[in-house]
């Protein structure tokens, strides 16, 4: 992968994906997203509602990677800390937003812009919103920190308006083939010798288990279609001399 | 969640993860499973196929919690790259297991068992064997570290293998309770309350949408039912006095 892409980092935050709960659907829509924008996701990390290991998880991964995303723990309820532990990890004050505020407060009928409903128009000082189009309470972006809803439905809402404002890179691509019959063991060394000729590709290898039949599918992944699509040739090549058939794509879902 | 339950951290390995090629179906199952055995989740990352990343990854959280589970990366290709990882992690010799090495040559005709395939029956020095009914080669255990396969099928027929062996605390049980049209927001200041008078249970909100009606539901995770179910309780009572009707459980799927 280029080195030239920006990177990502995911952090999950909450009990539910944790304990079982809950089968996260937000890992794979933002790893997908991130790619088409040339951000590849480098990292993810779930992590549960506790103050110290939020703020320490969050310092850690700002530093490291350009730009991590979070999802979870943003509504009115106790365990939703998220944006208080934010503001603590970037040493500022978490203090009424203005404009999340007089947003939040018009959708509610007079009275009901509670004090837990107010928890979420509270935000680190400096940050901008993330425009939440399904139910208001707006998400926002503090440094290289992107905030979101955790769920699915409200994530994706924010990610369409967050999406644009970020600089990605080349966007990553990837080609396929894949083929029944072949097992990885037996491809397993001309898929090396191919791997290392294109070192700025990730070549992976996925076996899959169908009723129609267990197979391979050879993925190639990176910013430049054209040597992409030349280790997956070298790829069917590969196959044909095992025997099999190979078939371009990935198998269908 | 108490103190006394051994910590559990997940490492899922794999740039199919992070590239969103692959819906993760390991994390959940993992979750409920540790949560059975009284070994809570506490933390998942999912990490690249990179040496560096894996290794130091591996030396960070093994220090940090009781175990570790790893899943993906233990097959015949060049991107598996787990197994000579953790031997790296450990500073021990990654050498042919004779055992693995036994039941894996038993396993193909004279003359496939090739080198790709025996990278597969070779482990960190010390390594004892998770058997895998489904496809031969096997998982490993090495300190507190567990090395699963990433497929679902495979890794799941090891845990039922590994599970047994594995000294957990109390199982994570959890009450629940739902109700249609509460709003979080509406209930945040009760919930806060009780959640002050259990401090022992995880008192999580969820707010669900469906096609039937949107609501929310109230789950108390511990290891004690009886104060579960006294906090579901008065939760239930809560949710009364707001005027809406309480279910017990979590609605259905």
């Amino acid at each position: 992968m280029s080195d030239a892409n920006p990177t990502a980092c995911l952090l999950v935050i909450g009990n539910e994906v944790l304990s079982g709960r809950t089968q996260d659907a937000n890992i794979r829509f933002l790893a997908q997203g991130l790619g088409e924008i040339g951000m590849p996701l480098r990292e993810v990390r779930v992590i549960p509602d506790v103050p110290e290991t939020i703020i320490a998880t969050v310092n850690e991964v700002r530093a490291k990677f350009d730009h991590v995303f979070t999802t979870g723990g943003i509504g009115p309820t106790h365990d939703d800390i998220t944006s208080e532990c934010i503001a603590a990890a970037f040493g500022v004050p978490w203090e009424a937003h203005p404009e999340a505020w007089a947003r939040m407060e018009a959708s509610y009928k007079p009275g009901e812009f509670n004090a837990a409903r107010q928890r979420m128009a509270t935000m680190p000082r400096g940050a901008t919103l993330i425009n939440n189009a399904i139910s208001v309470a707006p998400g926002f972006t503090i440094g290289n920190v992107h905030v979101m809803a955790g769920v699915p439905r409200i994530m994706q809402a924010m990610w369409v308006e967050l999406a644009p404002t970020l600089k990605g890179g080349q966007p990553i691509i990837s080609r396929a083939v894949h083929a029944l019959r072949v097992s990885e063991g037996l491809i397993a060394d001309g898929l090396s010798a191919i791997q290392a000729r294109y070192p700025a590709l990730d070549l992976g290898s996925y076996p899959y288990y169908r009723p129609t039949g267990n197979g391979v599918s050879i993925v190639a992944k990176g910013t430049d279609a054209t040597s992409a699509e030349a280790a997956i040739a070298e790829v069917t090549d590969l196959m044909l001399t095992l025997g099999v058939d190979p078939v371009q794509g990935e198998p269908a879902a």
